[in-house]
Formats: C-alpha cells, sequence, structure tokens
C-alpha cells in the first residue's frame, strides 16, 4: 500500500504543548502498547505497519515539521516538503509527483490519502486497505471514506451516499453544519468525511495537471507558490462523477482540543504532577522540571511547558485559539533535527540557552554580527571549528566567539553545552552561514 | 515605642511562593501606597512609623530570615536572631536581652511584642502606642490585646475577659476550641488572643530569669539550645494575674492561608497571566516567565514559582501543608545578603545557576574540592580572586576554575554572572572558606 498522510496544523488547540513548531501530532502523551510513549505519528505508523509491514508512506508536511518526523522515524518514511501553505490539493498533488518522480511508484500503482493524526482503531487500516484493494479492482476513480457518525458533529464534512450498502455512489457532498442541519443530514443517512482517499497514481497527476501547470516533481516544488489554495474536496472530490464512498464504523476521533485529548492520555497525570483526593475528572500534563500540585480541581487540564501554562475547565478549553494568539511568547523550547534546544534566561542584554547536540550532528558554521557568545561545555564530547581552527570540546571546555566570529560544534557523543550570548535586541535573524573551510 | 516583631514560620501554606526561606511575611504581593507592591514585613513597617517615626523597632527571627529582612529594610530595624527554634517565650526573652544589652533600653522602659504578620488597619498600631502608653501609667505588669472577634474561629486562642469595659482584668485563657465552643466562647464575650504583649523591660528580664539559667544576652545566646521550648502565653500570660486585656475593634486579618492572602492581594494577576471571560472569583500569582492561561476557572487559586505550581479550589487551599511537605524540589531561588541565585538547570553531573550580586557585595572566598566551576559575565562590573590573582569582570569574561580553586568576586555595579558546576553529586555542603590572602 502506498499511503500519503497528510500532516499539517500549527496546533494552537494544544497550547502549551503544541507550538508553531511542534504540532499536536508529534507530542508523546498516548500510551503505546508497551507501557511507554507514544505521539499520534508514532501511533498511526505503528498501526499502519501493522496492518501492512510493507506499506510505503510518504509525509506530505511543511518545512517546521521535517526535524520532528526525523527525530520520531528516522528514515522509515518518505517526506515531502511542501515549500510554502497551499491547502490539501496541490499538497495531494506535490505529494504525487514526488512518489512518480523520487520513489518510483508507477501510474497505475494505487495510493491512500489519510490525514496523519486520527485516533483509532486498527481496523481503520485494515478499512484503509480495502479501499486500495477496491481502487485497484474496482471502476470508479475516487474512493473515499465514509465514517459512521456518533454525534451531529458541527466540526466535520458530511458526505451523502445514494444507499445504505456497505460501498455506494455518492449523492452530494455537505460542509461543515450547524448542529440541526447536522442531525438532519444524519437522518438522511449521512456519512462524516474522514479525509481519507484511495486512487490511481496516473488518474491524479492527469487531474493535477488539468488544474496546476506544471512539468514533473522538481517544477511544481519549485512554482509551488504559485498555485491556487484550494482543498481535494473541492477541486476534486465534488466534481468526480465515479466515486464511491466505503462505510466505517469503528472508534474514530480527532484528538484536536484538550477535551478529547485528555480522554485518549496514558494516564491522568503525566509528569511531575500531584492530585489531592478532592480533584476529580482532571489531567495534568508537566514537561517543566517544577513539580504541580492540584487541590480541588475539578473536570480541569492543566498543561505546562516552557511555553507557557494552561489552567482550563475542559469544556472551556476548546475556546483556546484567540487567547493563545494574544500570548506573546519566545519559543523557548524546540527540538530540531540535531538536538534541541532550550532558552534558560533572558536579560535584556543576554540570553542564555541549552543546546543538546546529538550524536553524528554538527551546527552550520556561522557567525553573528551583533553578539558575542560563550559556550561553556556541560557534558559530552565534540569538536568545535573556530575561525577555521578546529579544537575538541570536553566537560568544562570553554569557548568565547566575539561578533563576527564563525563558530560550528559538532558531537561526538551527546553534547550538552551552556551557550551565553551577549548584546542588546539578540535576534535570531542575526546569523551569517559559511561553508567549512575543509572537509573531513 | 520599643517593639519586638515576632517574625516565624517556615510558611508552607504559601507554597510555592514561600519556602524553608522565603517565609510569607516576605512576599510582595499586597499593594503599597503608591500603587508599588509591598510584603507583609513591609506594610507593618510602614505602618508603625505612620503611627510613631519615633518606634524603636527589633525583629526576634531565625538565621534563614536574617538576608530577606536586611534586603526589605536594611539597617532600619534591629535583628535579634535565635540561634535555634524555641516557641515564643525564650524568643521574647533572647530579645528583651538583647534590647538591654545592645539597644541600650533602659528596663523601666515599656517594651510591646507584635507579630510581624498582621494584616490590620493603621488604628491597630494606634492600639499598641495606646497599650504601651497604659503600661507606662498603669499598676499591671502585663497588657495584651483582645481582638474582638468577626466570627468563630477555630485558629486563634480566646481571652475570656472578666467585664466588657474597653480594659478589663482576664478572667481565663482559652486554647483552640472547635466551632461550637467558640460560638460559646464568643456568647460569653471573649476576645481572640492576637498575640500582642505590652510591659516594662524589666518586668519580663524578672520573669525570664524566674524560668530561665542565664546572665546576659551573650549568655542566654550561647545557651539558647538549652531553653525549653515553651509559649509566652503559657509560660507567662496565663500564670500572671496582674495582667489587663485592650479591647481592638478594628480590621485584623491573618493571611496565612491562599484563601484569605488573596482577598488581600494587590490585584487578581500578578506576573504574566491571562484570564477568559469565564473565570471567577480567581487569583493567580506569577513568578515565572513563563504566562499563564486560565480559562473557565472558579473560585480558583494559581501559584507559580521556580519551586512549584499550586493549582487549588480556594477552600481546600488551606489544607496544602501535609502535601507541600511530600515534595521533594531543592530549592531554585533564593534571596541571600548579597543578591540572589536562580537554578537554571540540573544534570546528572553538572548544574548551572544564575548569579546576581548587589553592588558593594561579594562572594566568600571559597573553594569546592569535588567540582569544578565555570563563571560567563552576563552584565555589570566586578572584580574576582582568583587562587589569590585578583582580576576585573565585564559582560563576556570568562573565568574556569577546576575543583580546589580558591575563588571569590565582588560587585561593582549589580553583577550577573551564569555559573555552570560541573562534577557528580554536586552538594552545597562542598565548600571550603578561606580568609583572603589580601585586604582591601
Amino acid at each position: 500500500m502506498n499511503l500519503i498522510l497528510l500532516s499539517g496544523g500549527s496546533g494552537k488547540r494544544l497550547w502549551p504543548l503544541s507550538n508553531d513548531i511542534r504540532s499536536k501530532q508529534f507530542i508523546r502523551m498516548l500510551s503505546d502498547e508497551n507501557g511507554g510513549l507514544e505521539s499520534m505519528l508514532g501511533r498511526v505508523y505503528r498501526q499502519i505497519t501493522q496492518v501492512d509491514p510493507e506499506a510505503r508512506i510518504t509525509i506530505a508536511t511543511g518545512k517546521k515539521q521535517v526535524s520532528l518526523i526525523k527525530n520520531q522515524l528516522g528514515d522509515k518514511v518518505g517526506v515531502c516538503v511542501e515549500p510554502c501553505r497551499r491547502d490539501t490539493f496541490p499538497a495531494v498533488c506535490l505529494a504525487a509527483a514526488y512518489l512518480r518522480d523520487r520513489q518510483g511508484v508507477k501510474e497505475d500503482e494505487i495510493v491512500v490519502v489519510c490525514p496523519v493524526d486520527p485516533y483509532v482503531e486498527t481496523s481503520y487500516f485494515e478499512a484503509l486497505k480495502e479501499m486500495a484493494e477496491m481502487a485497484r479492482t474496482g471502476d470508479a476513480n475516487l474512493y473515499l471514506m465514509g465514517i459512521e457518525p456518533t454525534y451531529p458533529s458541527e466540526k466535520y464534512g458530511y458526505i451523502i451516499p445514494v444507499s445504505q450498502e456497505p460501498v455506494s455512489s455518492v449523492d452530494t457532498f455537505r460542509e461543515k453544519p450547524d448542529i440541526a442541519t447536522a442531525r438532519r443530514y444524519i437522518a438522511q443517512g449521512a456519512l462524516w468525511n474522514g479525509g481519507v482517499f484511495a486512487f490511481r497514481l496516473g488518474y491524479l497527476l492527469e487531474k493535477a495537471h488539468e488544474q496546476m501547470d506544471f512539468t514533473d516533481y522538481r517544477d511544481l516544488y519549485d512554482r509551488y507558490g504559485e498555485q491556487k489554495k484550494i482543498s481535494f474536496d473541492y477541486a476534486l472530490a465534488e466534481r468526480e462523477k465515479e466515486i464511491r464512498v466505503l462505510r466505517y464504523k469503528g472508534q474514530w476521533r480527532d484528538l484536536g482540543t484538550w477535551n478529547t485529548f485528555c480522554e485518549a492520555m496514558a494516564g491522568r497525570t503525566l509528569g511531575r504532577a500531584a492530585m489531592d483526593g478532592t480533584c476529580e475528572n482532571t489531567h495534568v500534563v508537566n514537561e517543566l522540571n517544577i513539580p504541580i500540585l492540584c487541590m480541588g480541581c475539578k473536570d480541569m487540564v492543566i498543561a505546562a511547558s516552557n511555553d507557557g501554562i494552561l489552567i482550563s475547565d475542559k469544556e472551556q478549553s476548546s475556546y483556546i485559539k484567540p487567547f493563545v494568539e494574544q500570548i506573546e511568547q519566545q519559543v523557548m523550547y524546540a527540538e530540531k533535527s540535531w538536538g534541541s534546544f532550550t532558552v534558560l534566561d533572558v536579560q535584556e542584554d543576554s540570553l542564555t540557552i541549552k543546546i543538546v547536540l546529538l550524536p553524528g550532528h554538527a551546527l552550520h558554521y556561522h557567525s553573528h554580527e551583533h553578539r558575542d557568545e560563550v559556550w561553556t561545555v556541560m557534558g559530552g564530547q565534540g569538536k568545535a571549528v573556530i575561525d577555521g581552527v578546529e579544537r575538541s570540546l570536553s566537560p568544562g571546555d570553554v569557548v568565547s566567539m566575539p561578533a563576527g566570529c564563525r563558530h560550528t560544534v559538532s558531537a561526538c557523543s551527546e553534547l550538552k553545552i551552556i551557550e551565553v550570548q551577549l548584546g542588546r535586541n539578540i535576534s535570531v535573524e542575526d546569523k551569517q552561514k559559511y561553508k567549512l573551510p575543509f572537509s573531513e
């Protein structure tokens, strides 16, 4: 099975654990099968490979998520990077071109598109496999999954099938309705549109060329910014006459808000947290190294990271987005492909951060125009290059880099460094990159 | 007026803002008269000097509080330090001996003893002045303040006066009762025992010598550990026949729990905090540089510091003590006479702290046996002495101190330093102090 997983979203709704860099699908808060913790991405990957160990998985995503995907899944998946954001139709087309031109997938092979973050049972992925098989043998152009609704939700689009058979033609698509309309749809036998599609690769590329001007993957990548923002449903599904919907009846949840996320959490508390005996239906996720004590909390969710601390009634937490948008907070913690950084202290004319560099990784060779930097090695072994001169690094070693000094560091073992940045108006923009003066 | 302010308590009830080092009386969360913030100690000091600009104030306290008192009040008050904790009678006797032997107070002068942390109107200190005057001219040995109760509290001791006159003899003292008993006492005209006493210095010292074996202040200080733990009420007030109680009718509150403390707070939020429109009767104190967002919180108190984060129903917060005792957390922030330190990062074999050294202050000249240290100067100017060699310090300067290296630093202007400590089992005990090899 060829699978394209669409991984989007800045995930403000799960603030402060999700931020512009870390979307909800990467947060490790679900129970894996061995009593450990896994992310939505990790869970979905595990479930797919349980159903189809041979599945070829490609994640279509933006630049910011590449490091996190690599950190969580390594090279086990392909990553098709959108140079900028352009809704789902261009994203699927780019991924389709990537599959053909970079992964060697044949045009008569079947591709299944699926969101990266459904919280489902394994049977969901069995259904995907079935859809792929149906697309291979059937005579329709497009197959999609219709999820049997469990309540009249305002959050999903609806599909009205022609019949109540397991596989049916589609009568119409409906946008997200209000609750009364949703009730009416459901009475008519409507299904939720789960954003899952199966098609022959050649079919999709043909449709792509009809609507977008490009030659191949590289060309589409280069001209991606010119493409119109349009959803897959609107550009294709709603116009396709030869379309079939497969009913899926099984657990399917969108863990998009704290309220729903808590239900799937590995336990009532993650991280340093204690509750007194009068707390009820309360969940705590604490990524800080500061203990949390809850007393008399009812129906609450508490989530703490270096980005912020949320203390919310569970119902109320669905309305978080506008409040988070008002909070100005520099990113205090970020996972990168090379490791991570944590801001420890912010002063008017200095910034102190902790850098963890993974073995085998290195920073870019770079300099800063407006700030001096000092490294103190806390742990691990590494090598620095300072103005072209290489030196080894061990715990206790100190490197002073005045403004203009070119520097980089690579880790032999996991390297932990305290970096003190000194200057006014310290900015991530103040960075000039260079090629290393020698190659290793 | 000679005033002894008793400053005790480790203040676990206002965790995480109070800890073993910072008791509740030092937390700056009350409105001062200029729209700024002041502590209970600052407020009481201000009120006393408004009523009596000539008041001679001595604070009786333990070692741990001396730095904080000096930071908040400088040399405007005397500090009588108890070498160890011994309840209120020995503490008052030590302070009395200190007044006579160190401050030159005559034995026929009047001394008033008062807790350091009542939340009161200025009229309370007018009443103290009146008590002192009454003690000077009256014929009783001991005068105490009886506060007219506003509700049947289980938290206070009660005084049953003989009459309902403004000044009365005392019938009996009663320990903290249950609510039903408290109601009965109040029906009998009982008053709360506010822990305020006035007496002639000579009288108190005579009583002290009757119960304790000592010659003078120095001797009592040296033998303080041998003294019996006994309260002032039990040792003296309940045994004294020539005693009078003064009625006080005015605002008098004990801000000993979050529930009561919130009522006196300068605003609904202190520090970085936002609330949505559905929060009700909720207070937030945030000492962290991490934003807090509250949604749908009702009747809650939220308090965050580097020591911990409390999220509690206001009523429930009174029962905090046993929970806090279970939380193991090293002190992450401490104010010292010389400035402050903040723990920024804890690793198995390193510890990173921020040191702020106030102008004119210096650390002890010291070394560590089992750890190396590296300083990076973030801001300010200072001088270091490293193994006997003096050098000046400016932002960006780095000092590496291997184990055994003797070092100190003094601040010319406010000096901010990042200190990375490197070694296993890093402990505050690993410190050897030395005299500086030269005097300045």
